[in-house]
């Protein structure tokens, strides 16, 4: 825990059992880490993902046996895919009593092995301090961050010889100079059949992006930032990076005129899925890679160079979109895409998880106050509330709001409860289309058919509907349903207006 | 599905995704599987472990990639555990597009290995009939069960060439004939200094349970079973095998006067956890082991061996106890014991998730009506009610009792929608006592001290309580809450006395 405090990992997210009780026995005698509880692992993990994305640096997380591992699994898979640092701490059974078969005798270390970069079990009290220390330094990997987890056996809690130790301070990020020349060449030769595609660290700040604008004024290449976007920010005053589309065809089509895809912190694009008869690799056959910067590298002062060599100057925003009226009515993905951006207060943070029900809203969120959008970065659902979490204890007194599926919410719903106990200013919009829609899309896209209702009900969420505002009171958050347009607006004022956490359901028509 | 079909697995829990599309469209073109819907995979995973145990044969599951299993890890490892047989089928992504790097590219054989005993992926639409027939198949290790995870590429979904297959039968479980003389002359020799520890198969039938009386009867020597049983008959008109305690010293205690552990399907008896200055290995040091039958042998035939060869004849029940009494008044851990015995129906299946309030329950179950006992096998928090859901899919026209602490339900609550959907007979019993109250206990094991109110509040679940009539009542599970034990008793007999689930909320006073 001193390691912890001293290294400026200031955040442990907790879910605790009694191998790690020394460890919150440590809470009161050590100051400089604030933990926070969790009811279920999955909230824990999530939450570290998005903290990391907002406050620049790891939070631990506090984890019980393989089998509480298992249920951070998936949010530590997103936190992978994302290149979030987490010091990921999990308790394990004493090494003497390892040796035995017990019900809780797991393999934590290969379960971790999945999601972690690093993964060393501490043998002794006497080394469980530079062992933390070691975890911080390895959930650095330049301008990116990686998951290390640090396995403690009990007894090297009780044990005697613990010393504190301190990880080093970060070594700043750099990029290779020698690509900057050639990239402006070609850049200069290709203009608009050139396409300039930001990933981390190239979409993930307003001054990389307006530096992206300016070398595509320049050189008349196109831009594109990935379709996943760990952090991007958006709305008024920002130049509204357009996005590379999920769909096959669609991405696809948006790559078919790029002869070159120069990388900004981006990967060569892939799609989501495989899907029979559709490519996985989305660009052009024949179209060559070309890499400004790696995404762990400083992608942003390659840009600078990228700009400097080709004596790109700031160019002047777009007019800003006009923010769309909410309409009377219904409620659907038009409505929603406008009570959204009319209604979000400035410097948000936005959890995009709502899945089908938020695609529209990359439409209208340009006009909307300025923000910061969070995306799910290795697809696995439940990602979403616990993201809220972590994003609001990253980035204090900053308002967040969720998009949520109904179906995705349901993975992690416990996160409710500790928006509640925070306090936290979140506001969760839970799309009640009442099924997994996404999946009757998905349906035909792998050339299955729906044969009868048997199928039909495993998509379907209805019989018995569930009730979002009785899931969120329960566990202390108030909560409305709407079932028009103008009351949906009404209720995220509502929510934004508040100091803690709300949720609305909106009930979408079919 | 064909195969499952063909092969007598006739229930499928599912939580699928694009990669499992076909698999879904399957459901109405191929009869003899049924599937259910579960809104999280715990709840899938942890249903396909009491399913076993109550039909004796194992259901599919349907996980969606990496992170959909690691979902599922935690009641994996309670099956694994328990020896639950799961043909665990995880949809992963199409061969040619996971040599690509995407969002869901994951190491799911890698994190199925943890929990599995048999992991393939299928590398063709052309293999997955005879590798669907193969996992049955590597369920089966005896009289116990295992983990077999087939990984399902998506195109061997929509590729040609399938065809179905079918499981061989299974081979009936043996046992070594040449330890019952063996095992006989000791029992005779030491009489009272011997103990015969039942574990599978010994504690898991009333049938074993009285052949194990009778052995105690005629040689002079006891009989327990292990703390933890995976099924276990209780009630009048049962022998009333008493449980070795949970806690380490009650545990060394009861087995200090024990030369001989007779183990028959039982293992070495271990603690659960290690704690400083107590012993993992719970009998007397030098105390020895002899194997009648191990778990996976006819342990119920080994023992029917030993008592002819003892010449043990069926003994008479002791007198079948007095139920209790509900006593008026506030609602704590005896007056939860009264109410459960006095109220709970005949042929009930019990699934004891009660953590701290339940331990109670053993000292008037007894005199209850007879019922099967089923417990968390992997100590992995999270199983109970997805655990109802599988029992009571199971043991279809049974009534089911749930036992559940407040912190540990939270861990898997979707299992409450599957509950209604399916209508399912299941009574939930959450004991309110607004902590996570068995750390309280492992806090002074592990010799840590609560030095303040940080610590304190890792162990509440106060602020905000939760409403568990809210949680179940948004998921379309009717719910009460009681704050007296004669109220408790009204609650539960409304809950057996209804066709589908009900959850009385117990407010417990500190």
């Amino acid at each position: 825990m001193q390691t912890l405090a001293a290294s400026g990992v200031e955040l442990c997210l907790a879910n605790p059992g009694t191998s790690e009780m020394h460890f919150v026995a440590a809470l009161d005698r050590i100051p400089g880490v604030r933990c926070v509880l969790g009811l279920f692992e999955g909230v824990v993990t999530g939450a570290a993902d998005a903290y990391y994305r907002m406050a620049g640096k790891p939070a631990a997380t506090l984890l019980h046996l393989g089998p509480g591992l298992g249920n951070g699994l998936a949010n530590l898979h997103n936190a992978a895919k994302a290149r979030s640092g987490v010091v990921n701490i999990v308790g394990d059974h004493a090494l003497a009593h390892a040796r035995h078969e017990s019900p809780l005798k797991s393999d934590a270390a290969g379960i971790a092995a999945s999601v972690s970069a690093w993964v060393r079990s501490s043998q002794s009290a006497a080394e469980v301090g530079q062992d933390a220390a070691a975890a911080i330094a390895a959930t650095r990997d330049g301008a990116l961050g990686r998951i290390a987890t640090l396995l403690l056996p009990a007894d090297t809690a009780w044990g005697a010889g613990g010393r504190a130790a301190v990880a080093p301070p970060a070594p700043p990020p750099g990029f290779d100079r020698a690509a900057v020349p050639m990239v402006a060449r070609r850049l200069r030769e290709l203009g608009p059949r050139a396409l300039l595609l930001l990933g981390h660290g190239g979409s993930a700040s307003e001054a990389a992006q307006r530096l992206a604008a300016a070398i595509a004024a320049k050189t008349g290449c196109r831009v594109l930032a990935e379709f996943y976007n760990a952090r991007m920010p958006g709305g008024r005053g920002r130049p509204g990076i357009e996005r590379l589309p999920y769909a096959i065809d669609a991405a696809v089509a948006r790559l078919a005129e790029a002869e070159l895809l120069v990388l900004a912190g981006a990967a060569d694009p892939i799609g989501f899925f495989g899907y029979p008869g559709k490519p996985s690799q989305l660009k052009r056959a024949g179209a060559a890679l070309q890499t400004l910067a790696e995404a762990h590298e400083d992608v942003p002062a390659a840009l600078q160079a990228l700009a400097d060599e080709l004596g790109a100057r700031p160019v002047p925003l777009d007019a800003v979109p006009a923010l769309p009226v909410v309409p009377e009515g219904r409620i659907d993905a038009r409505s929603v895409a406008a009570a959204v951006a009319v209604t979000l207060p400035e410097h948000a943070v936005v959890i995009d998880e709502g899945i089908t029900a938020g695609r529209e809203l990359a439409t209208t969120m340009g006009g909307a106050a300025p923000h910061d959008w969070l995306m799910v970065m290795g697809g696995a659902i439940g990602w979403g509330l616990p993201g809220a979490v972590g994003a609001a204890l990253g980035a204090p007194g900053r308002p967040v709001l969720a998009l949520e599926g109904d179906g995705s919410a349901m993975y992690t719903l416990q996160a409710l409860w500790t928006m509640a106990r925070e306090s936290l200013p979140v506001t969760v919009l839970v799309f009640a289309n009442r099924s997994y829609r996404i999946l009757q899309g998905e349906l035909q896209g792998v050339g299955a058919t729906l044969a009868g209702p048997r199928a039909a009900s495993m998509l379907s969420l209805e019989s018995p509907a569930l009730d979002w505002t009785a899931l969120a009171r329960g566990q202390g958050v108030p909560a409305q349903r709407v079932q028009t347009a103008q009351d949906l607006a009404a209720a995220l004022r509502s929510g934004f207006a508040g100091r803690g956490p709300y949720l609305v359901e909106a009930v979408l028509q079919a």
